[in-house]
């Protein structure tokens, strides 16, 4: 009982999710995005994109992953990929997302704490295919919205290829796609 | 590069579930939840009480029967569950499910057709397991958040027993630790 009590406490505590905004906004809604729906919405499209990652990946891995991967802008905040992902924020990050596994129990702490470090560190295939995914939505809500995020930001092209290459590293055919959609938007004056 | 294509259409299309609104609001926010960061927030709350299901469950279905659970609420919209589950509003859903994944490349649209179909049934382990997450984050809202939805709608302490004791059958632990906290409500005049 008590094991179900602390889960109750975390499962409570990281609705704040709920409350950090992004910088872009869903397709056809008035408000920006929030990391909680977000993260639903990126393991809807790993789970359904999972054929087209570059090695074999173990999606159920990923999908934990993905469905963890922002807890730590409750305490730090969500920040634009193009303005550069510093230490200091990084280190926020960490300890945001340690306070708030450290509410379950210790075996699940654990667990998850090491499958976040992994997401960040970028070096599995798992963890390469969730970063590419976890690029998708944002780049999809600019093209499909007038590129409202890298207008207001002054993203230029070249910062959008830059890091958003990082795709290819999980996926060459989703980057692939998703390099001809951005090139039309430069063609289109979209993306400058 | 059709599949993907394909694919990245269906995420797009799903995003509407960020604009369907449910009838609680998450603890310590000041507007009501949307059912896609709920698909989250029950995903991750099934991924860490999986251990205290009724029967072994495979955990990867589990999350993802509640990755899709709602999808059909983008073309039926959210409906309170004291309300009824009328047969009109589950052909709505069911026919809105149908039109959202055959979006997907055929293989897929068939294998998460049949994984709604198996949620909606709760028949299978899984499948109970599911829904009993399901119903956890509503019911914490409204103990945590002054009754505010049972209070606004009318719902009395015995259909919320009587619609809830159904977590039993996913989780006996865990109703059991969800029946104590209600009945503290009603001892407190929160749930009447």
């Amino acid at each position: 009982m008590e094991a179900i009590e602390k889960t109750l406490n975390f499962i409570v505590e990281i609705e704040q999710l709920k409350d950090v905004y992004r910088k872009t906004r869903p397709v056809g809604l008035d408000r920006f995005e929030n990391s909680a729906e977000h993260s639903w919405h990126v393991c809807l499209a790993a789970l359904m994109l999972k054929d087209f990652a570059n090695e074999a990946v173990d999606i159920h891995r990923v999908i934990k992953m993905l469905l963890i991967h922002d807890l730590g802008e409750i305490d730090a905040g969500d920040t634009i990929i193009y303005a550069s992902e510093t230490s200091d924020n990084k280190a926020k990050e960490a300890a945001g997302v340690r306070r708030l596994l450290q509410l379950l129990p210790a075996e699940l702490a654990q667990e998850f704490t090491a499958l976040w470090q992994e997401f960040e560190a970028g070096e599995t295939a798992e963890a390469r295919f969730a970063k590419a995914i976890d690029r998708v939505p944002p780049l999809l809500h600019n093209l499909l919205g007038d590129g409202h995020s890298w207008k207001t930001h002054g993203v230029t092209a070249d910062q959008v290829f830059s890091v958003n290459q990082r795709i290819a590293a999980g996926s060459e055919a989703l980057w692939s796609v998703m390099r001809t959609r951005l090139e039309a938007a430069v063609r289109d004056g979209l993306l400058k």
